[in-house]
């Protein structure tokens, strides 16, 4: 049974799964590739849906066919266990019992076709399915923090090659999370402005690191990118929550995507890389969850994060917490902006 | 030129070194895999030494030839600059020039012998270098923070096969780094002990994380471990600072580094790792440093962590700070106690 661990040193959560476990023995080098799946052994892939647990959910064609189908994780970080249970253990550590939910989002029936190949229609529909997932899972007050996030490439830890999402929520809000809102709390106590609005602002007027600014959203590359051409999205009208996107904002929210994943591929081929939602904590009313909760949606605005991994990281990472970067984010938003965007619909 | 950032969203000092960059058509999937140098064309062999940077330091034999040898990194991700210079950017950004210092130790002569595989002696040796590096790069008061790691196996990020660990020392104190000291000194605050002491005591008194505990070190899997078969060695007498360790300790370090090597390797076979030094910041006097420095060798408690790379680290972690770890310690510590350890001189 999963169990998520604090430790005082550290003091961050970790969460401890022996369902996924392996003996030591099948821990070689080797062990973590993907496997190359062929269409027809693959679990996601039309046709082949008694090979995932009980669907969750799935977005209908008008044809009768799926076009987006949520499943449980078939090895899933966290689960439902209706309560939450919290206890110190001899030593100064933390437990809590592994609440929570670990979902996959399967984009298309589509074997081979990813998100920056399939139709705007079909990334929309992607993106609904977020916001219905999201807005399910947080009905569960005890699930304080989802996290939305996309592994495409074996680098960058897919283990299945068929286009997917996956959501894990956690009964907790993870510390790099809680930092950035503190960060953002503080900034805006003293200036009653949004941290987020301003640095986009600053990057738009800037101009350098853009790479876009249509259809209502801003990307561009952070000043303090830690990874090569690595992206910032985030909408240019503020908003806290993504799940309180107007149809209008999903339509150009999904030309965005698309559009900046055409330029990473046409840039720099096929890259691995890890997309990641950062949006607000769950806002639904928590028993002993602290006041200053109420003013997300103030000082706090949703994201999302394009990670290429094309550098490894190591030890000097590990260990500090900072990064080496050899491509410069002026230069990467130069390529980027610069690279071609084949057909939009 | 290699310069340090940090935006106000994420607060955390990332390198820009663009003197390592490539251009965007040099990024592919494959670029990142490690040459499988033979002995003839590696840098890092006897004989070959004129095809490294010129020398910063050696050890030499009584046969007179080298054993241990410090070299710059060819690609380093900072350099000398004499003076630091600061600076605030538009945007609310922090900008400082790239000063630091990036070396390379060679452990040995030897393209084929691993840490594991050397003498006691000769592990010695490379801790008494070790030592003599972060001593060196201490006289320079800029330097505020010395990480030491080493990088085993290309997953872990080593681009060069033969064995060797890095030095980067940083004009800061990395984010990581500055929220362990900032814990540890409320602790000793409210407690008048060390938090490190407290922690591996609990762990030597409860036993079923130890792995080893003689030659004056403790060595164990973290309560809250991050990696399966995460190992955290610690010397048993308090101690802040990794330069001051006296002969018996040097020695009783390089035995039960070697030895946790070597149960590792047994265990899991060649598997890629990385070895980080969590040593106390420069404790030189510098102008600016605040007063707090001072109680460092009563609040602080020097390390090594181990991180065996056998999971790929992907979005989830990437967007929280959390991490998911599918082996228990209690059951990674039970099998590395139990895993054979070969001979120990």
């Amino acid at each position: 049974m999963p169990e998520l661990r604090r430790g005082p040193i550290r003091n961050q959560w970790v969460i401890i799964a022996p369902d996924r476990a392996k003996r030591p023995s099948d821990y070689d080098a080797r062990a973590a590739e993907p496997d190359e799946q062929e269409p027809i052994h693959c679990p996601f892939c039309s046709g082949n849906e008694t090979m995932t647990p009980p669907e969750i959910a799935r977005t209908n064609g008008s044809d009768g066919r799926w076009q987006v189908r949520v499943v449980p994780n078939k090895f899933p970080a966290l689960q439902d266990y209706a309560e939450l249970s919290r206890d110190g253990v001899e030593g100064g550590f933390d437990r809590m019992n592994g609440e929570g939910a670990h979902e996959v989002v399967i984009e298309t029936p589509d074997h081979n076709r990813e998100l920056p190949d399939l139709p705007a229609e079909q990334v929309k529909r992607v993106i609904d399915m977020y916001i219905a997932r999201l807005s399910g899972l947080m009905q569960n007050p005890r699930l304080r923090h989802i996290v939305l996030f996309k592994n495409h490439g074996k680098e960058a830890g897919a283990s299945l090659l068929h286009p997917h999402s996956q959501i894990i929520a956690v009964p907790i809000v993870p510390r790099d999370v809680r930092d950035v809102l503190r960060i953002a709390k503080e900034y805006y106590k003293r200036r009653e402005r949004c941290l987020f609005c301003d640095v986009m602002l600053g990057e738009m007027r800037n101009g350098e690191r853009i790479i876009d600014e249509t259809d209502g959203y801003a990307a561009w590359a952070p000043y303090d990118s830690r990874f090569p051409f690595e992206v910032l999205i985030s909408p240019q009208a503020h908003c806290c929550d993504f799940t309180q996107l107007t149809e209008e904002q999903r339509w150009g929210l999904a030309r965005t995507l698309k559009r900046t994943l055409q330029r990473l591929r046409n840039l720099l081929g096929d890259i691995p890389y890890n997309l990641i939602l950062q949006t607000s904590p769950n806002p639904t009313e928590q028993p002993g969850k602290p006041e200053h909760w109420k003013t997300l949606q103030y000082d706090y605005h949703w994201r999302i994060e394009i990670l290429p991994r094309l550098t490894r990281v190591a030890g000097f990472e590990w260990g500090t917490g900072s990064y080496v970067n050899p491509i410069p984010p002026e230069r990467a938003a130069e390529y980027l902006r610069e690279a071609p965007v084949s057909d939009l619909d």
